[in-house]
């Protein structure tokens, strides 16, 4: 399909980039079962708040080949409990790489292997994080501010969220003497 | 081929991007068949003046579907006769996106297809330009300080820089009474 050239603006500090075609916000409700203290959840959420804990942009592309889509995530910070506010996280349906921006704040980008194997890197302004293909990735604000990054892949990567909901992240990333630590995820379902 | 995430880290202060595996300088005297005012660059270059127009770092990924290469290129300000200093410019030679993110200093990108067809859009900081398959494209620092910008495309993409070397682009981009101005290149070949 054949489209023309156009621009985006990042707004940082009305923390939206337009023109998109989709922008969601994702509340605490809908991540219940991605957190590891399920009974921090649901305190907050009987008392009433169901926080918007990410949204994200999105300008899609054709799904074609050599086409790619862009956008940009907006992390609020917080905890459930322990852990740091983040991400569903997925993986790519195809053979797919994703790159990160950092814009503003700070984080840690959570990467994995369908197997579990687990790699961690650090997000800021001007950090770029490469996330090849086959690794999972979620991102996780570990600061006090709003975490935005600039994201992108190839249109046709398609989505898997399935298997993060079935089986988790084998490690996730909590606040521990007010820094974030990394530890193995007590939910982590392994393959076998 | 199978790689491991890792990170990179864009310096605008130092004018880097690193690591990277590949540093590339553009002298003035490998652009002088791209500007219009030829007479100038050879008095420029005649009076040992070789300046550099513009360098990019490139971290190169598998040349394989689905992953992506990433870098940073910067344009010094500065003018040959009237026309602002700006990049070689390519086609792809495969249908291949390529994403451009503006990080410092301001300009022009300029698109066209291979019958002329040419669009132009400005790119600032927090600005996207989104550059289709099939649109040839080149980026004009048009202010007063160093153009810095991140950009992206498929690593398969492939580039064709002799079609710009012999046809040229169909439009330039002069400085006139201290603005900007896009006007019909009178060295541009078309097709027929």
């Amino acid at each position: 399909m054949s489209i023309n050239p156009y621009s985006l603006t990042i707004d940082l500090k009305a923390c939206i980039m337009k023109p998109f075609k989709k922008r969601t916000q994702v509340r605490l409700s809908s991540l219940r079962d991605y957190f590891m203290d399920r009974k921090a959840v649901d305190d907050m959420l009987s008392s009433g708040k169901d926080l918007i804990i990410y949204e994200y942009f999105e300008y899609s592309n054709p799904e074609s080949e050599g086409h790619v889509n862009i956008g940009v995530t907006i992390i609020n910070p917080g905890r459930i409990g322990k852990e740091y506010y983040m991400t569903r996280g997925h993986y790519h349906e195809k053979s797919a790489a994703e790159v990160y921006l950092g814009l503003s704040g700070e984080g840690i980008i959570l990467m994995q292997l369908k197997d579990g194997e687990a790699q961690a890197l650090k997000i800021m302004p001007g950090k770029i994080i490469y996330v090849p293909p086959h690794w999972g990735h979620r991102a996780i604000n570990t600061g006090n501010e709003k975490m935005i990054f600039f994201y992108m892949y190839p249109s046709n990567a398609g989505h898997d969220y399935q298997l993060v909901k079935e089986k988790g992240f084998s490690k996730i990333v909590i606040e521990e003497n007010g820094l974030p630590k990394i530890i193995d995820n007590p939910r982590y379902k392994s393959r076998n």
